[in-house]
């Protein structure tokens, strides 16, 4: 079935130790779409400015990345520049451009309204409202967001926190809007607030999705070789939800909850080995389901 | 088959957001004796001074922990005194008082001298040579150690690391030792100079298990109540320990030692839920498998 995904296109300038460049294609939503699109038709809703390369467009369009919803406007592409430490666990800003991003107003294709997998990326919760008022009954809805968000429109961003099914963040920003240290009880009060699953992203320790009666931990797959965080996130998200839109009509269970997790640690273990979307964008089902075992084998163990 | 452990007893001074001790009970030697023994017999090595509890010594000794290399001297006890901020991940010392622990000369009694599993607490790395070379013909011997010996003391440590099996370190400690951020790089390093194994114990991230051909990553749990981490870590060393010197004389595999990893996990996850070693110490065998089935159920999934 078909995943909506409505969130930023950018150009990226990265410096990390491994190397550096220069406004190279970046963006969460390009992440998602093409990680997800391993799996399930994706309908992206963005915008981008002249400047935006055509062929990138329509490497997405080959994808089974729908960009009916991709407004090409007057203007320039997001830019975020930034730099990695050693560490790589943080992004540091340098500048932040949003050119055409800052008066983004997403507008659903008519054709997009009935999609029943939907996620909001990391946008303003005003318009992450305006959104959901235009989907007809999703079948699931899953929301992203950023400290800035949380700082900014506390009001607004619970308000819509809590009409989705799932809250996928990471584990600074769910401790900040929660006010809660621990993770399960931080997880709990969203699930108070209404989500029914919480997935939480640690970066290289992985992943923890909590939901009222399970708890499920998810190792991030220890690579030799890490050039780029940049993407792993929204790379993760990708690949969660797209294994769950895979599941179409199915009843979702905790076990398919699970798989999702590791499809998304699986594809966003690939997107860190290059910078930009070189990896991701040429990975085979073989590369996938590899990782997947390898997965399997980091885990495994018997009483 | 038994468990050789030399290492620290201490009294600990605590201060963190759930509470206030003053002198309680700890050190590396009493965490990892006292978890250790659910699964194995212990051979304890360590110091004390007249001021420790006789009844705590009785205690040890009732639970299948040898104290003939226990030495009582006069003086007093070594003193920890620290404080964990609302992120629990840190220790801050405020003051250490090593008292008799200063002049430290481990002796193994002659009963010792053949134990088949040997572990070297984080003490001297002198100090840990002197025990290899009056042990006869271990079965296996692991080796913690400390940010201070391995700025203080690196020649020896390195020729200490060179002669054990398994190095069992915190990641920060073996970043600092091998100089490697990269943990599976890191780990590659340690082997390089002799272990086969080595054990990467990330706090609430849970551990890393690393050996030439496998890796193995477990969560810890995530609780929704953690009192003090003091002793997590020699609490998991212990369990790790104790379930491998219960496989007795059969040949130990990958799953034995995954297994080990998780008796690890299990019980330090009940450690940190109380000051010093209130909770540790009144463990049932049902608790620890219990555990060891909410492990199970946390990281499990299908392909």
């Amino acid at each position: 079935m078909s995943l909506l995904v409505v969130g930023s296109m950018a150009f990226d300038s990265i410096r990390s130790p491994f190397g550096e460049v220069e406004k190279v294609v970046g963006g969460s939503a390009t992440y998602f779409s093409l990680a997800a699109s391993y799996l399930a038709p994706v309908r992206l809703v963005s915008v981008v400015g002249m400047d935006f390369p055509q062929e990138v467009i329509r490497m997405l369009g080959s994808r089974s990345i729908d960009t009916r919803g991709l407004v090409v406007k007057e203007g320039k592409t997001f830019h975020w520049k930034g730099y990695y430490e050693y560490d790589l666990n943080t992004a540091h800003t340098v500048t932040t451009e949003l050119n055409v991003f800052r008066d983004f107003e997403p507008v659903l294709p008519e054709e997009y309204r009935d999609t029943p997998y939907v996620f909001l990326g990391n946008i303003a919760p005003s318009l992450q409202q305006d959104i959901l008022r235009q989907v007809r009954r999703p079948k699931l809805v899953a929301l992203d967001t950023m400290n800035y968000w949380i700082e900014s429109s506390p009001g607004p961003l619970r308000e819509v926190v809590g009409k989705v099914d799932i809250l996928v963040v990471n584990e600074g920003e769910i401790r900040m809007l929660t006010g809660e240290y621990n993770l399960v009880k931080a997880a709990r009060k969203i699930m108070g607030w209404g989500p029914s699953r919480v997935v939480i992203k640690r970066g290289e320790y992985g992943v923890l999705h909590l939901s009222d009666d399970a708890m499920f931990a998810a190792p991030a797959y220890p690579l030799e070789k890490i050039f780029d965080p940049t993407g792993a996130g929204d790379s993760f998200a990708g690949g969660f939800m797209g294994y769950l839109a895979s599941r179409g009509d199915s009843e979702i269970t905790e076990m398919d909850f699970r798989l999702a997790t590791m499809y998304g640690s699986a594809i966003a273990s690939y997107t860190v080995e290059a910078f930009s979307t070189e990896k991701l964008q040429n990975l085979t089902a073989e590369d996938i389901s590899e990782r997947l075992g390898s997965f399997l084998a980091l885990t495994e163990f018997r009483i």
